[in-house]
């Protein structure tokens, strides 16, 4: 379900979450995208008291704002500006969450070019201050799931950095990773990893 | 400072910032808004690695998208939503910081319509996952700034809920809330009063 804003405005549904706004906690992705399985997930976490965390909107740069009347305004011209965080943030029982979430088509390796230098270095910031930071993979062409936690992600990161390989090879996530297995509901609960490495 | 988005993108500063982009740490608030006061202080706290604390993006509901060339997009129409949480958040020495920033030029009281429900409903979630939740509310007529606790902003907005009045007096301000005095650097350094309710 997507979340609605009471602000009186159109509601105009994004294309690529139009046919997705009915609960599904079923076992299947049915073509979800990993961030439309993530704000189910959150959204079953707020539903049960477990977890407050949400998606950041997407920052955009408005230029030129029309008023057609006095209580409505219509942005005419705006920009996509990349985000210098991560894409979720909230809390999980005091502790504070903040994690990035990517999918890769590649079956054998997940390219590190899909990360920004600007977010491993705000992951490493919040990891100073005491946060849970990781980086969340899913494999779409082999439906798997891994929760990679800041630590190990850094360490691929500066391979990369120092002349190795522009990757991590799946059986690095095999290793190094915790792999999430979809369950009922949430489907993909990453919390319960969350929950494992920090008790 | 603002912070730039290396998004390769035109950059255009917004209006209300565009003359503020240098570091201030000055005693005055040379006019800034209450917004721009709070990222001073953020971008102090993560340069001093004190706290990584950010004000989240507008939530924008994007409707038409032109792509004039294959590597940039244009928003030709969107509007703005009511966002469904708090203007800022983050983390500071591993405790969950969430909170709500507003300003009023009223003299003598805070109209409660400056907050919203789903805002209250928000933080009250937050405070169940034992986060951090304040109001911070400038007087701006007569430069004043409080933190008000979530616990104590919730029996206010239960009064008015209940019939009682729809504002917060200035003196139960005084009486009630955490008065931040401007100093040096940063200017409105509400990380101490967190500190100092949270030890």
């Amino acid at each position: 379900m997507a979340i609605h804003y009471p602000n009186g405005k159109m509601y105009t549904p994004k294309k690529e979450t139009a046919n997705v706004k009915k609960k599904d906690y079923s076992f299947s992705n049915r073509g979800k995208t990993l961030e439309d399985e993530l704000n189910d997930a959150n959204e079953y976490y707020l539903a049960h008291d477990i977890a407050v965390i949400y998606k950041k909107p997407i920052p955009i740069q408005v230029v030129k704002v029309d008023y057609p009347s006095r209580s409505s305004a219509v942005i005419k011209e705006a920009y996509y500006r990349t985000p210098s965080t991560t894409d979720f943030n909230g809390v999980f029982e005091g502790k504070y969450i903040d994690f990035e979430a990517k999918e890769t088509e590649n079956r054998t390796a997940f390219p590190l070019k899909n990360v920004h230098l600007h977010q491993v270095e705000h992951m490493s910031k919040v990891v100073k201050q005491h946060g849970i930071s990781f980086l969340l993979v899913r494999f779409s062409a082999v439906d798997r799931y891994f929760y990679l936690p800041f630590e190990q992600l850094k360490l691929f990161w500066d391979r990369m950095q120092t002349g190795g390989r522009k990757s991590i090879a799946l059986s690095e996530f095999e290793e190094h990773a915790i792999e999430i297995t979809p369950k009922y509901a949430p489907r993909i609960d990453y919390l319960k990893v969350v929950n494992d490495l920090n008790v």
